[in-house]
């Protein structure tokens, strides 16, 4: 791994110096990951002119149980307990001469921002925006084999949940019971707040689970995804409890599912994000659901379950071969419920078979 | 309640216009919800010069399952989804006329303030800092009835894990067994990533559970909250497993002990943080475990797992009565373990019997 880690550093230090910076430093956990690998929470990355150091908080910290940072990095451990990584990082970067440094202004605070250059007032403080994340967004088959596997996990914990009995459980029950199926088939843990919604909850995206119960007669939408060495995948699916569904479910059912294919369909390399969105959205439109849809027809993951790109309406940029994303529109009707239909895949040119789907549960209108 | 969040938001004005500000922005989530209810994620308060405005993102976000927000605001939601409610909040405030706002600079990032400012140019963006963190520290006695719910549900989960087969469990599910348990006895959830931490693992703060499986001879110690109505306690056991601890074992319990129970002596209003630190602290130092200790001896618990006051060798300021704070020293020791016991109290006049105890579960060192 320590040369995927020192390429990826390569690259991003080329970023860095192509905006005038000589040092970079990154303090986004996953942005952390993702340059040096698993590295104890609050660990900051600095990228000097020649070497690459770690700062990390005091040694009695958690570590990640999921292993270690590169080795080819400088570990330093902050002196005094309590402090902060990234003003000890500057105060290293101005000591090693450095003039400049690149920082993520999309992650420290005004307040952390400003004690970098209190500490260290000759260094000009310069913005790398959002360039670990653009570098993250084109996956290698070593990251894709991990999603690969958390998708796995995530389709075993939903089947098993699917052959217990559901009716009269709460929704935060059922949420608790996924995580655990998730962890007992490998997973870190789970990749985001399982989401567990059960009939007027049903369909609506990122809903938090009540004490609701499930009733006969209720759609049922879960939302679920496992982390595997770092790596986040999500799988959705709605349900209808009890034996025969009605004909409104049976419809809406048929309506979001038609607006996933048309989105999944639409993942190749070159596609616009905006298009992708489209394809679902206007299956939803015409069918006269363009109001209260969700901001968004899919998004990114890897390291973070939700990251770039966003397959939304006014998303600039094209789609990429080896690129990751969630499709998953839904259509919620307040007082009713809805369907939501959540998918993982990965871009994938034509010749090699289109997008590979890594989330294979069944997309059928089970009645459970 | 609506005259509870009225009165908090009357005092942060005062705090706001005593700084020069006539409108002030609160972003931060544990803010926003002691000043206005529960409200959907990415809410944000705007405190203006006449009424107040909760800006809210799209309808379709999740809304709390716990409640709803304070009548008396003016709810405002984005007109697009995507948008960022700061932004929007900046803007409205300018357009009422304001010329001046302040915002919570620890926590809105530089490019967010950033955004601000380009949205509303004219408005003078001041920084209010910790004010409402401030606000915060001292609880009414809802706010701590709260918090005696959230230690008894955590009191519960653990009491029933002692009494389960631990042996051969690994450390992964011991830690969802009593976060379902936790949800079990009503808790909305985890106060914070349950711990469970077995053999060399005993013993380290916020130890990430791993897939190591508890054995005989090991310390096991646990750390556990339960979050109720919003509010957030913190309980630490160590145990050991098996028949009979080893002498190491029973020493550095006792020892452990014997500091957690000097700090806990120590709380009472006026004593100064860092003295209650230093209670526990030279305890241990006088057995020779000065180095490696955590960097704090406790912490304020509230809305948020880890607020103000930090119990700390440099920490300013003195405890008032109703603050309630963990008091969790600790002894790793590498390769080996340790143990970390940890209550919640509430700090209480000697004329009320000294501090409230929340977290009852028995601190015997027992042999599980």
């Amino acid at each position: 791994m320590s040369e995927v880690y020192a390429a990826r550093r390569a690259r991003l230090r080329d970023r860095a110096q192509a905006g005038g910076s000589q040092s970079a430093l990154v303090t986004n956990p996953a942005n952390v990951r993702y340059l040096a690998g698993p590295a104890p929470q609050g660990t900051v990355l600095l990228l000097g002119k020649r070497d690459d150091t770690l700062v990390c908080t005091d040694p009695l910290d958690e570590r990640p149980p999921e292993g270690r940072p590169d080795e080819a990095l400088r570990i330093q451990t902050l002196p005094g307990p309590g402090g902060d990584p990234a003003v000890a990082a500057a105060d290293l970067a101005a000591a090693h001469g450095a003039e400049s440094m690149a920082v993520e202004e999309h992650h420290l605070t005004v307040t952390r921002h400003r004690a970098l250059r209190s500490v260290a007032p000759t260094l000009r403080l310069t913005d790398i925006g959002g360039a670990v994340e653009q570098l993250r967004v084109v996956k290698d088959e070593e990251e894709i084999s991990c999603l690969r596997i958390a998708a796995e996990i995530a389709d075993q914990a939903l089947g098993e949940l699917l052959e217990s009995i559901l009716v009269g459980r709460t929704e935060r029950h059922l949420a608790l019971e996924l995580e655990r199926r998730l962890v007992d088939h490998g997973a870190e843990g789970p990749a985001f707040a399982t989401s567990v919604a059960t009939g007027p909850h049903s369909g609506r995206r990122g809903h938090r689970p009540t004490d609701r119960r499930v009733e006969e007669g209720d759609f049922l939408s879960v939302c679920l995804g496992a982390t595997y060495r770092g790596y986040r995948c999500e799988i959705g699916r709605t349900f209808v409890i009890g034996t025969s569904p009605a004909d409104w479910q049976i419809e809406l059912y048929d309506l979001v599912f038609a607006a996933q294919r048309a989105a999944r369909e639409s993942l190749s390399p070159g596609a616009a994000y905006r298009d992708v969105d489209r394809a679902a959205r206007q299956v939803l439109d015409s069918a006269g659901y363009s109001e209260g849809l969700a901001a968004l027809t899919g998004h990114g993951v890897g390291l973070e379950i939700d990251e770039e790109p966003q397959l939304a309406p006014a998303a600039m940029g094209k789609l990429d071969a080896c690129v990751p994303v969630t499709v998953e529109p839904g259509v919620h009707l307040p007082g009713r419920g809805g369907v939501r239909i959540d998918d993982t895949l990965v871009v994938r040119p034509e010749a090699d078979g289109g997008p590979e789907l890594l989330t294979i549960t069944t997309k059928e209108l089970l009645a459970l």
